[in-house]
C-alpha cells in the first residue's frame, strides 16, 4: 500500500489518465482472452458474434466490436450451468470464499461466487473509495445495509475493515434501534440505502430526536438511482447534518464501490482502473456517446478471476464527463451519478424523463416528507402522471394551529410551488397531490417510487 | 500457522498439558497485572477484596484467591463508564474494529469492543476450532445465525474465513428459502442454534423435502445449553443425515469457539490456553470442584486486551473431565457440554434437575416433534411440572389412519413411554401432554422451553 494523505493509494489514484489507459488496455486484452479461452459462457457469445479477443487493439475498437452481456442471458445461462453458470470462473472450488445471490425480487434469483484472490482486491479498493470519501481509522461506522444473501453490506464493510475504522454492522435492524444505538456509541458513519436514509429522518422527527445534532458527519448512500439528486442530497445533509456521499453500481460487478462521490456535490469518482466504466447509445451497446452525454453504462471487471463481466449492460442511464472535478484523482466522473433504470424512462406527452428528474424538483419544494410516489397511468391515448406526495411532521404541526381557510390556502400554495419546481426540473407539468404524513407504506430497504398503472388500464 | 492435518496447529493442539499450564499461568499473571494496572473496573474489585495479582503463584491461587466478575457487574459499569465501561480496555480507539452488542431481551444490553489484536487472534482461534470439528477449505459453509447486533454469527463467519471454507452467510433468512438454497448450492456444513437446527427438520417435513438426503454433512450448532444431549443430537443427526458437532460459550467470551466437540459424542473440548475454563461450586466461586463433578463454569481471557474478562461468571452449570478423549487433542473436555444456567435448575418434591435431563429423556421417546415446553407451577406448596410436546408429523399421519379407539391407544402408550424415558434420565416423575403438530410457536432463534408459572400463582 503507498498510501500519503489524503489518498489510500497515491500513485495509483493520481495516475496520469495517458498511462491509465494503458494499464485499462492491457487488462482488457486480458480479460478477453480469459472469456475466450476458459469460460464457455464467453466463447459462446463471442463465436456466435464472430468475435475473436484480438480484434481489440485499442479501447475503441473494445466499445465498437465486443457484444455485451446482459442480466437475462447471466440467468439463462445459470438455469443451465448450476448453479454458477459457465462464466463461473476458472477457479476450483477449495479458492472460494463467498457465495452471494440477488434477492430475485425483480425475476429468478443469480448466485455470485467469488475467489480470495477477487475478496481481497475488493477489500483493497473498498478501503481506496471509502478513504477517498474521508472515512478514517478512528471513525465509527455503523452500518445500515442487510447481511444476507444481499451482497451490498458485506463489500461495505470489508472495505471499512480493510481502512482500520470501528465497524458496527448493524444491518437491518428495527429503526427506532438503530438511531439510539448511533447516539449511544457516537457514530460518526452511517451507511444504507438513500430511501432508508431519508426513512430515518422521518423516524427520527417522529420520535423526537434531531440527526442533524447527532454523532453522525458523514453518510455513504448507495444501491439507488437519485443519491447524486442535488435537492435530495440538501435534505439528506441537512437532516443529518452530515456530508452525503454517492455510490452506485450492481451486484454483478462487484467491488461494487469502484463508483464513490469523493466531494460532495460533484458527483461520482470512477475508479476505471478497477471496473472500466463505457456510456454508450442506449439502443446500441456498440455506439459510443461523447463525454457529456446521457447513455446507457457498460461496466467491464478488469481484474475478477471468478464470474468477471466483460461489457455487462446493467441498464441504467448516466453522463459522463472527462474533468475530475476537485478531488485529485484524476479519473472521469460520472456528475449526476446514476439516472435511473434505462426501463424507468418516461415519455410523457412526447417527453423524455427520468423519475429522478421529478424527484429533483419535489425535493426543491418546501413542506415535503420522505414519502412520494408517482404514478403513471394512460386515461386515453396517452401517458399521464400524477405525483402524490406527503407533507412532512413539522408542516403537519404548523397545518394544525391554522384555520381551515388558512390551512386550504397554505396546501393550495405548497402545491403550486411543488409543481412549479417539478416543472423547471423535469421540464414537464406534474399535478401534485398533498397527503398526511404516514399515509404511505415506510421505506426501510429501497423505495418503489414509481406505480404504473397503464398495464392494468389495458387490461380493463 | 504451524498445521499438519488433521490439525490446524499441530504443535498447540498437542502439548503436553503440564507445559501448557506454565503457559496458562503466566498469561493469568500477566492478565491479572494489566487488569489491575490499567482498567480501572479490576482495580476496584480487587482493592475492594484486599487482593493484589501477585498473590497468585499457582493456578490454584487463581481460582481460590481472586474474585468473580457477574454480567451484573458489567452492566452497572457500563451504565456508570458508557458505552464500554471501565474494563473497555488500554486500547486505543483507532485500533478497535468491531463494536457489537448483546440482544439485551433478558436486561439492559451490554456493548462489546474488540481491538484488531483480538480480532485477528480470534479468527486464528475459530479456524482451530473448525478445523478441529472436521471443517476443509473445499467445504461450502452455509451460517443461518443472524448477521447483526448479536456477536454469534460474525465470531463464526470468520474462523470459516480463515480456513478458507467457502462462506455463504445467509444469516437470518427465512426458513424454507434456508432449506432452498442449501440444496441449490450444495452447502455441505451448517451452523445455526440448536432450536433452529431442529426447526429446520420440522419445516423441511412439511414441504416434503428430506434433509438428511441433502448435502449437509456437518452441523456446528451453538449459542443454547443442551447440545449435548445425547439424545437430542441423535434426533438432529439422523435429521439432517450429519454430523453434529456442540459449542458453546458466551458473547463477552469472544473468540466463543474454545469450546467445540472435536469427536460427535464425546462433549465439547476446551481450549483452555486461550480462554482458561474452571468448574467451581455454584455457592463459592473461590471453591474448586474436581473432575467430574457438576459445578459453575468461570472463564477467563488469557490473551485478550479490549474487554479481557478474568474469571468471568456467566451462570452456567458443566462438568470437566481431564481425560482429552479420541480426538488426539491434549485438553480438557465438558463431556456433557453445558448443562443449563444455574438459575434454570429447578427442585421439584426436593429433586434438583435441570431442564436439559428432561429434554434428554423426551429426545429418546417414539412419535415427539420439534417443540415443547416445561410448564412450573406452584399448586400448593411445592413445584409441579408438565411438559407439553407437539407429537411429530410423520405420527400425525399415522393416528389419521387410525380409527378413534386404536388412537387414543397409541396416544396413551406413546405418553407412557415418554415419561418412562424421562423419567429414567431426570428420576423425576414428570406428566407428559401431547399436541398437535404446529401448535406451539415455532422456535427461530433460541428457544424458550421453560414457562414458569410460580410468579403468576403467588400475585393470585
Amino acid at each position: 500500500m503507498l498510501s500519503t494523505e489524503p489518498y489510500w493509494d497515491a500513485e495509483r489514484e493520481t495516475l496520469d489518465p495517458k498511462q491509465r489507459e494503458r494499464v485499462i488496455l492491457e487488462r482488457i486484452q486480458h480479460q478477453l482472452a480469459y472469456g475466450y479461452d476458459k469460460l464457455p459462457f464467453y466463447r459462446r457469445l463471442y463465436d456466435a458474434h464472430g468475435f475473436k479477443p484480438d480484434h481489440v487493439r485499442t479501447l475503441d475498437d473494445f466499445t465498437t466490436k465486443v457484444p455485451v452481456v446482459t442480466k437475462k442471458m447471466l440467468v439463462a445461462d445459470q438455469e443451465l450451468h448450476p448453479p454458477f453458470g459457465s462464466y463461473a470462473g476458472d477457479v476450483p472450488d477449495e479458492q472460494v470464499t463467498r457465495i452471494h445471490g440477488s434477492s430475485g425480487t425483480s425475476g429468478t434469483p443469480t448466485f455470485y461466487r467469488v475467489s480470495k484472490r477477487d475478496w481481497d482486491r475488493a477489500a483493497e479498493l473498498g478501503a481506496m473509495s471509502f478513504f477517498a470519501a474521508g472515512v478514517r481509522p478512528d471513525d465509527i461506522c455503523q452500518i445500515g445495509f442487510p447481511f444476507s444473501l444481499f451482497f451490498g453490506g458485506w463489500g461495505v464493510l470489508q472495505g471499512l475493515e480493510r481502512i482500520g475504522a470501528t465497524c458496527f454492522p448493524l444491518g437491518a435492524l428495527e429503526s427506532e434501534r438503530q438511531i439510539e444505538l448511533m447516539h449511544r456509541l457516537g457514530s460518526s458513519f452511517f451507511s444504507a440505502t438513500v430511501s432508508y436514509c431519508q426513512h430515518l429522518v422521518t423516524v427520527a422527527e417522529r420520535v423526537g430526536v434531531d440527526l442533524s445534532e447527532g454523532p453522525v458527519k458523514r453518510l455513504v448512500i448507495g444501491a439507488e438511482a437519485g443519491a447524486s439528486i442535488l435537492a435530495s442530497k440538501r435534505r439528506l445533509s441537512d437532516g443529518w447534518g452530515a456530508d452525503v456521499h454517492d455510490a452506485a453500481s450492481t451486484s454483478e460487478m462487484y467491488p461494487f464501490m469502484t463508483n464513490i462521490e469523493i466531494v460532495p456535490g460533484e458527483g461520482m469518482t470512477v475508479f476505471n482502473d478497477e471496473v472500466f466504466t463505457e456510456i454508450v447509445d442506449r439502443n446500441d451497446p456498440n455506439v459510443p456517446v461523447p463525454y457529456g452525454t446521457t447513455g446507457a453504462v457498460v461496466y467491464t471487471h478488469l481484474w475478477r478471476e471468478s464470474q468477471p463481466m466483460i461489457r455487462f449492460w446493467p441498464g441504467d442511464a448516466s453522463m459522463m464527463v472527462d474533468d475530475p472535478g476537485t478531488s485529485g484523482r484524476t479519473y472521469p466522473r460520472l456528475p449526476q451519478g446514476i439516472l435511473g433504470r434505462l426501463d424507468d424512462m418516461l415519455v410523457v406527452r412526447g417527453v423524455n424523463v427520468y423519475p429522478t428528474a421529478i424527484e429533483a424538483g419535489l425535493r426543491e419544494a418546501e413542506g415535503i416528507g420522505a414519502e412520494y410516489q408517482i404514478v403513471v397511468s394512460r386515461p386515453g391515448d396517452m401517458d399521464e402522471l400524477l405525483l402524490r406526495a406527503e407533507i412532512s411532521h413539522e408542516l403537519a404541526r404548523e397545518l394544525a394551529t391554522l384555520s381551515e381557510a388558512a390551512r386550504a390556502e397554505r396546501l393550495q400554495e405548497l402545491k403550486a410551488n411543488a409543481e412549479e419546481r417539478i416543472r423547471r426540473r423535469a421540464q414537464l407539468r406534474v399535478p401534485v397531490e398533498l397527503l398526511e404524513p404516514g399515509t404511505m407504506p415506510e421505506t426501510v430497504f429501497k423505495a418503489k417510487r414509481v406505480v404504473d398503472l397503464r398495464q392494468e388500464a389495458v387490461v380493463a
